[in-house]
């Protein structure tokens, strides 16, 4: 096994530039996860689990409660900001380059608490997984979720998503749909001769700009909705009345709603269309009513806001655990050339769980 | 020179036959404008002209009137529907396939009439040309204009273009446009951050759907306009919101119109909107108020119509020359897979050409 070895004693600012420097783009994954099961098995106090290039690190301290600390560890392509810089920009430290933000500050933070407490007062399953940034069907967690979901078990999950150290609770669902309308071709020198399907789209259009999205209010935190065109297209050349056009549409919808009734409510708003379902993503519920949820809120004295992206708090949900989004750095910057993380989140953060974790 | 011999003393239905058998697909005209160059070059009383696969035939009697008989020779791609068939539909003889409407009946007219009218009563130029059917760059009609005008010199053009053997009057112009809209990108889970370019086309269909174009008399005919979206486009990915949308519109304008006019209009109607002009075409007049046509719509007893399709009646009229379509066929029945033409329409175009030119 090929391995490059992680000095977690440094402070966990210099290991997120170490994990960041093991370049992980998704599918190169096997040398950073080669380095964490290293790293982990060394403790002597956690049994470890490899998954392919995912890991799986538990406590068994019989506690009666159990969380789920995750992140994953590949990244998007890097665009030559690589190794990792430290800069300093208006006057605050961070560290740039790729994965600084998505997600590997957040994967050190969990890596330096999972070797550092031993005795936490929970029981912790600490997950490292692969596959998060490509399709869907990769997913690592997703993968664990579906042939092992008993090493997911527990009573609350924590994703160290970037969340700007503050708590980000559960996230929107995200639905596509097309909406399509039909004509019939003609040239365009005699167009009484057909009907224009381009035209018909006015009036999806106009009822998209128009349109203010609801806000709902789900286990105390408001996550607001939105409706919007993505996508559109239409004709087949510039002497042709087209007789086929369609919108490809973006429903986020609160994780109070299914999918189902997200679909319904679309059919509805579009009543007089042909409207099909692309695809959809349930969303997933914060659970802050919860006491593991409201405690964890408290412990880390930040104000929960909603999460928009969609993330892989929803799998946790669809296992029926709460989730929350909490982890160092700007998700804005996530993907983005200037991808960097303010160097105080990744302490914030590494504080606030170490004292939710040993107080 | 490899030529092919054509058999003029047959009655025109079989010498369309003859001529849609010698397939001449755009760029592929040379073996048929070889046959036809033979053919007016052994009459004996013309002055044959050849130019690429163009061939100009005039007589030189000292006419003081000189009109232009012209039709191109190549056809769009064969659809499996040549060698041209007999056919009956619904009681109805027709010639089936390639070439049959656009345009080699009308060229078979055009040239049984050059080859047994030595002594017009007017002098006669006929045209035969080659490329029409493709980039407006290459076309053989366009080429003479530009090189030998001279040889297009005339008082009136008859374009034999299919017109179902009606007199169909100048044409409209055309115009493509494209009018864009501008927004600003956001993650479609966070669209409040950025602008919709697509929700801003909404304004932009709905006066489109709205519009009820003008008609408009112009040398005693009517031409009906138009206003259509051809093609839509707009958006990046299904995550995104778009930054940059567009409908490409084409407008099909009176004659009496110039392009500044037309583009004036469009900006006008399109008010707010960034439009950009793609390209245009300007419509021809059908001159009907001038002596020589209202003469030969009376020789032909046809009512005159006008031409909604752009077709080279318009480079004549660019040379100041008032043309005409008169040809057999439906023009919608031009480039279809069933292409095909009512043989009593090829003999009621020849018969009222040559009463024209010899009464």
């Amino acid at each position: 096994m090929t391995s490059l070895t992680l000095n977690t004693e440094a402070d966990v600012a210099t290991l997120t530039e170490q994990i960041c420097n093991i370049e992980s783009v998704s599918g190169n994954e096997n040398l950073l996860a080669n380095a964490l099961e290293e790293t982990l098995r060394s403790t002597g106090h956690l049994e470890v689990i490899r998954d392919a290039d995912a890991l799986v690190a538990r406590t068994n301290l019989g506690h009666s409660k159990r969380v789920v600390i995750a992140g994953h560890i590949d990244t998007v392509p890097v665009a030559d900001n690589l190794p990792v810089s430290r800069r300093n920009l208006d006057g605050v430290d961070v560290l740039w380059g790729r994965g600084t933000v998505d997600m590997k500050a957040g994967v050190a933070v969990a890596l330096k608490l999972a070797v550092e407490i031993p005795g936490p007062n929970v029981d912790v399953t600490w997950v490292f997984y692969d596959h998060e940034e490509v399709d869907a069907a990769l997913n690592g967690l997703g993968r664990i979720a579906r042939n092992n979901p008993q090493l997911l078990e527990s009573n609350f999950a924590i994703l160290c998503e970037p969340s700007s150290a503050q708590v980000e609770g559960g996230c929107n669902g995200t639905m596509r749909v097309e909406v399509r309308t039909a004509g019939v071709k003609a040239h365009s020198a005699r167009p009484w001769m057909g009907k224009n399907a381009i035209h018909s789209l006015a009036e999806v259009l106009t009822r998209l700009a128009a349109n203010s999205p609801a806000e709902v209010e789900v286990d105390g935190l408001v996550y607001r909705e939105s409706l919007n065109a993505v996508l559109i297209d239409g004709g087949i050349a510039s002497n042709v009345i087209p007789d086929a056009a369609k919108v490809t549409v973006n429903y986020r919808f609160a994780p109070s709603k299914s999918a189902d009734e997200a679909f319904s409510y679309l059919q509805e708003f579009f009543a007089g269309f042909e409207v099909a379902l692309i695809d959809v993503a349930e969303g997933a519920r914060p659970g802050l009513d919860l006491p593991e949820a409201a405690a964890f809120v408290a412990a880390t004295g930040s104000t929960a806001m909603p999460k928009y992206g969609w993330t892989d708090v929803a799998r946790f949900s669809a296992l029926g655990i709460p989730a929350v989004n909490f982890g160092p750095g700007d998700p804005n910057k996530a993907h983005a050339d200037d991808e960097n993380v303010p160097i105080e989140q990744i302490f914030a953060c590494e504080s606030a769980l170490r004292n939710w974790l040993t107080n």
